[in-house]
């Protein structure tokens, strides 16, 4: 496997971390996922400009330019021997003597990978189970840190229950998934939580938005209560890796028909239009 | 500089750690600083308790018992040219191909070195700044994980306005500082808050509360508010490295009498009899 590390692309058994860098020994530090179709990274204005928002969030210096890291990330994706996939970006604050308060001086460190996850397309026409825990991260998620652990927790308990992943709720008002942003379909109007502190924002999720528009379903960007997720038509997940994913059972409970419903389909297929 | 990693004790450079580590990826590990005074661990087998009460909770085997770590950590100290010092000591979960679920299997890498923090007794004869800000961490600070990004910019507050420590508060109610455990003095009664999911259980904390018993000064695990803390006789700090830490002043407002108070001294002054 080839990484690139910093500004260079070299073998995977090359790339050595320290230790101390801080990345290891507080998770500072921030990441994307970008999702690549017929060998076109999709997005990746957007994922640089959040890779931005991310790093002046916890007041660090990118060690390039974002014009500089995205034309590295297209030279990684001409190394793939498949045509669809994903790159896995981070950026560190770097190597200091362990110490809370921030450096005075670090260097970044870069790594970023070829992801092949497939696409998921067989379930996004059968859906997919979700269940729904409580909320436990920092407040501060929209920032695309590397301080994961809530929702590895979170997605271990899908794993755990036989789902694909966690509706995640603060004292019933439904927030986001562990990996993904959540939505759900009532008298053909889609809801989802608003930006804020509490969820991160989406790059599908954008897609999501403007794809409704497009089809002329109305999206409301207001937050719902796990009553109101367990009462809709339709409830849809959205990611760079699930695309717009139907849910169909929550916490063991059918939702709407039990099968895909009629906005998140028409929403797939305009996806799937959009990057093909 | 020497490093523990794993069960043997090599150069630094020679310590290597993938970039597929989960603690590089998510954070996801845990850590312990331990102090040792005239070449002796200090409360050693109380570290090694909570580092296997913090790897239970997001379930990872620890990759050898407590007591061989132990062993190991002691052997580290004897390579230490000063008597007194810390040793940070972390343990991720290792690599494994990026999915925020828990791995199959992983094998968990351990690091450790020494530190030489010296011993803060001048300031603990002046006292401290500290200033506040609201707790933005996640719901299981109970965990000693490697997701520091909240308590990083809380220190970086304090940093930033010439204090030496950040005190939190959950819409008001203080929970604990950035790195530290936070107790007030009223009416010569130790006040602090309760051990739960929003605290670490600290070791120190442990040790001011025995000292307290030892001379006679009451101790109530209460929760208290800031305007409690702007209003307290007294406000003191405890952590592995700052032992018991007198806070003279928060948000540059006096506490107290603007020196460290009595209860307080007699706290530290226990202190270093019991270390010493």
């Amino acid at each position: 496997m080839k990484i690139l590390w910093n500004d260079r692309i070299v073998d995977r058994n090359e790339c050595r971390i320290d230790p101390e860098d801080r990345g290891y020994q507080f998770g500072d530090g921030i990441y994307e996922v970008i999702s690549f179709y017929n060998h076109q990274l999709f997005k990746l204005t957007e994922h640089m400009e959040r890779l931005s928002y991310s790093a002046g969030e916890i007041a660090m210096d990118l060690p390039y330019s974002t014009e500089q890291i995205a034309e590295n990330l297209k030279k990684l994706v001409e190394l793939s021997d498949k045509a669809d996939g994903q790159i896995y970006l981070q950026v560190t604050r770097g190597y200091a003597p362990r110490n809370h308060a921030l450096p005075e001086k670090a260097d970044p460190v870069l790594t970023a990978y070829l992801m092949h996850h497939p696409r998921p397309l067989d379930a996004q026409k059968t859906g997919v189970a979700a269940v729904t825990a409580e909320d436990v991260r920092w407040l501060r998620c929209d920032i695309k840190s590397l301080n994961l652990l809530g929702s590895i927790l979170a997605k271990q308990k899908a794993v755990e229950n036989g789902a694909s992943e966690t509706i995640l709720h603060r004292g019933g008002t439904v927030t986001e998934g562990s990996s993904t942003n959540v939505f759900m379909v009532k008298n053909n109007t889609i809801y989802t939580h608003p930006i804020n502190n509490l969820i991160l924002n989406g790059i599908t999720r954008r897609v999501v938005r403007d794809l409704a528009e497009k089809a002329d379903i109305p999206f409301r960007e207001e937050a719902f209560t796990t009553d109101d997720l367990m009462a809709a038509d339709e409830v849809f997940l959205s990611s760079t890796i699930m695309e717009i994913m139907p849910v169909v059972r929550v916490d063991g409970q059918t939702i709407g028909t039990g099968r895909p419903g009629k906005v998140t389909k028409t929403l797939v297929q305009l996806f799937h239009e959009f990057v093909n």
